[in-house]
């Protein structure tokens, strides 16, 4: 094969990363306004998120075709190929990123003028600043095509699924203390939901590009503690299942 | 080109478009139950369909590597390309409804033996057989190539929406008229988001249809109609923004 054609493959694959890279420091974006917003109760912080995201949904479409267009003039192989295929699915998991920040964003304006203490808040601060560091870590490991990295990311689920359990659990006990909460509670566990999934998303991330580098799967379970699905709380005076 | 070649890639894209409306089928039947388990309060049913979503995750990772070979060894063009490009896409959104539906799932069997009245989960009840049915009609519109079909199931989704903010409201008054409602409802009203979230994929299902079909893409903004993110509901004795 000439050198150029294969130098010209060789700038395509690199195009595709920096692609991804880019995209994924747009969902960085997103997320962290996103929370920002959410904190500080900054309703046109929130909106421009809102419109953001779809620069993200841009930039989905543009690296599935430009990898798919790539797959179809130089069929590649082996780690070529696990590269190729990375990107398509990283842009997938990074375009959901997207769509969930925004998701919190619309609920940020939602809650605007509402009945709202800080204590609140306070927890999906927590999970929060987890998520938005696995997601810093999981693009260095892409960029970097760290697997190490990749692993300590996927190894860090967990965690994160304990903090949204204990959330879960915390709002639910403000909103049986006093109704007044309940709207924006409820608006709240939806946001931390949204946060907890940004963080799946990330693992999903670290998955790939373990795959991406070593051609190997990790584990197909990976380690989970979302208890959240499986949390009732007991209201006083009744037995209640957990 | 041979025309045993030729047909060879015909048996291909025959048996990718078999396989999605296999994965489609199985997708059905995990909505369908998860449906039936949350209405129900049949634990045992939510058991099945939580460890069934596994084999709709193999199928989609199945489709996707059968669609990057077809694409890495036939460079498909046009309507052909399309054809494979929506197989991998139209998988995606199957996985997220697959995995939607154990969500469903994990939830009946949190709330057995709570609290439940009937009247909390008919409003579900509801929004699911719309659900259901344009999850039908999709698929059918996917099998038949028939983008009219597409394009009815694209534009019911406002009214999937429209259903789930009262939902959503309904819900929240529940809780707020009695306590002992308001952590099944929390449930519920995460139960009823992912069934409105199945009927957004279904609705992404629709558009890739039609863009496989005609080459076209439907208006970037279906007609949307949730307001459930900026819903609140007002407590009495205080004002409060909606």
């Amino acid at each position: 094969m000439p050198e150029h054609t294969v130098s010209s493959f060789d700038a395509e694959l690199k195009e595709l990363g920096r692609k991804v890279v880019e995209m994924g420091g747009q969902a960085e974006r997103l997320v962290a306004d996103s929370v920002t917003s959410l904190i500080r109760r900054d309703a046109a912080l929130a909106q421009r998120v809102v419109l953001l995201d779809a620069t993200c949904d841009q930039m989905q479409r543009e690296i599935e075709e430009k990898a798919i267009l790539v797959i179809a003039k130089r069929q590649p192989v082996a780690g070529d190929l696990r590269e190729v295929v990375a990107s398509i699915r990283i842009a997938n998991d990074l375009e959901r990123i997207g769509d969930l920040a925004k998701n919190v964003a619309k609920r940020v304006i939602a809650i605007e003028g509402e009945y709202h203490p800080q204590k609140l808040v306070r927890g999906v601060e927590h999970i929060s600043d987890l998520v938005l560091e696995q997601l810093k870590e999981v693009l260095d490991a892409y960029a970097g095509h760290n697997e190490a990295k990749a692993v300590e990311v996927w190894g860090r689920d967990g965690a994160i699924d304990t903090m949204y359990t204990s959330l879960f659990r915390e709002l639910l006990t403000y909103m049986m203390e006093d109704p007044r909460n309940i709207s924006v509670c409820t608006h709240l566990l939806f946001c931390a939901k949204n946060i907890e999934r940004i963080g799946d998303h990330a693992t999903n991330v670290a998955e790939i590009v373990y795959y991406m580098v070593t051609g190997q799967n990790l584990p197909e379970s990976r380690p989970k503690a979302d208890a959240s699905s499986e949390t009732t709380v007991a209201f006083p005076g009744r037995t209640v299942q957990g």
